[in-house]
């Protein structure tokens, strides 16, 4: 992602900048805690593809692509501090979560907080369109965390239950990202499309990537802590290729810890053993491989340059997490 | 409040078909929370003002009003929802609340999706400036709510504080819908500011007594049940005026059930004389009073009218809630 980020190091920083600005509230407390969280190492990769899809379309208006970047990081961010609530979680990039500092009641409602300013920056980009887009989108991340919730502890949800649930949650707010990108740049209609699918292609891929990771000890200390989804009963691509493929034994396994919750020491070593044996990661690989293929090919009405090119350096480094 | 819904029977009518209609989703679990909440006996309030604000000012415009009053009362059921697991409250308006039904992670994610969804009918007004004064008011609330939660269990909360409390946390949405709802109609910023103004003084006013009557006998099964607020160790005005006024025997009693969250069945009982001996009602009814006629004098720029009779009367009708 070096070379994305070197193009953009400069928007990067006004778009910091200006996240930073609209943290500001009489309530020290919640700027203390969005800082908090804001400041936890993310990769400011939403906002990248914001900046980049309004540089492909040659952008060159005031700042509106920043007022946009900065409003998908925190849609971004008000997500994960609702997750991190609704997850229980207690770490998330190696740090302790907000809701584990200071509770869960403060993390819902600065998420609250956050989601309302990132519509305030919306409103900044004078467009309309840009706030259906995201809107919309955001309305879909919800669907989509709501069908992860009902589908946990579901060891027979289908990929297709799987794919649409990491639509929603990830890869809408990809592709929200690159549309709006798109919006306040052009007004051709084929290209605002092709990288609408362009962010929602590597937003799926993405994803599958990140559920694969959650079962690699190589990957422990990389970017998130690992076995975090098989805690929480999290149907992923990896369990849903082990199972389809378990004997009835492998099955009773899935469903202790899976269905009923029911997890040892030990189980989480022999989930990763299981999900080898079916070749669960390869699979998953396989997908996401697919899916960044596709994200690649949106691009191709576009002529080359070298912001086409990091966009699909993106797409492929996504994918080379896994090794 | 009789006269200001026969005005608008029809208009609310529309509305609420509009808002079952935003509640659709391909989740049907969603579309059952929001329902469970929106139909448990809303008056409506935060509509009828927006509807209200527009009719005063002649707008007969495409049904704007009708997008503008379903996005208001969807941050309201919103910020209902959340509050409801923030407070973990197990009941509103006498029925379990939905945290209580189906636990708080579906109120959180709901919450969050008729918040996008109150966005997406915002840009149905095709105005910048109603999204502008609604995600401001939004941020507001968050801050209103983030206050009252840091001030809970403080004994020594300040009258100002108090009020920037409920300013934050109910009068916003107040002055936002009739904000928006002048917006929609016209440009004049006399016009905007007044109704503006006449909404903040209303939301005081109304969230004084809506205080004064968690401390109210009389008033059980009225709207909502009563004691709630002292169970939280939250601090109204009626609490504020008690605690000023309280000698030292008296203040150790307010200490132990607000501060140490001790308290025994007959504290509130207890508390109620206590607020009574010290004219704490009283002072929250005079209080309120105050704002309601700041709420009705800033009306007076408009020239009589039905529509501006059935506003006073809803400023005083807030009033006579508390007998």
């Amino acid at each position: 992602m070096e070379k994305i980020i070197s193009i953009f190091s400069e928007r990067l920083l006004k778009v910091n900048r200006l996240i930073l600005k609209k943290l500001d509230s009489s309530i020290p407390l919640i700027s203390e805690i969005a800082e908090y969280i804001l400041s936890s190492g993310g990769k400011r990769l939403r906002p990248l593809l914001a900046l980049s899809s309004a540089k492909l379309l040659n952008y060159n208006g005031p700042d509106k692509d920043i007022c946009l970047a900065a409003a998908v990081e925190l849609i971004h961010t008000a997500t994960l501090l609702h997750d991190d609530v609704v997850d229980k979680s207690n770490k998330r990039r190696n740090k302790i979560t907000a809701n584990e500092v200071w509770g869960n009641e403060p993390s819902i409602l600065v998420g609250d907080f956050l989601f309302s300013r990132a519509f305030e920056l919306m409103v900044d980009t004078d467009s309309l369109e840009v706030l259906k887009t995201l809107s919309k989108a955001s309305c879909k991340i919800s669907e989509g965390e709501m069908k992860q919730l009902i589908f946990q502890n579901n060891i027979n949800t289908s990929k297709s239950d799987y794919i649409k649930i990491i639509k929603g949650k990830t890869a809408e707010l990809f592709s929200a990202a690159c549309k709006a990108g798109a919006i306040i740049s052009t007004n051709n209609s084929d290209e605002i499309k092709s990288l609408e699918k362009f962010g929602k292609e590597l937003g799926i891929s993405y994803q599958l990537i990140d559920d694969a990771l959650d079962y690699q000890y190589e990957n422990y200390n990389f970017d998130k802590s690992i076995g975090d989804d098989f805690k929480d009963g999290k149907i992923s691509y990896p369990i849903i290729i082990s199972w389809g493929k378990s004997n009835t034994e492998e099955k009773k396994f899935w469903e202790r810890v899976i269905v009923e919750q029911k997890q040892n020491s030990n189980d989480f070593s022999k989930a990763i053993d299981l999900i080898n044996k079916h070749q669960g990661i390869e699979k998953t690989y396989e997908l996401a491989s697919i899916h960044a293929e596709k994200a690649i090919d949106s691009l191709s009405i576009f002529k080359n340059s070298n912001i086409k090119e990091s966009l699909i350096e993106v797409a492929n480094v996504s994918l080379s997490r896994l090794n």
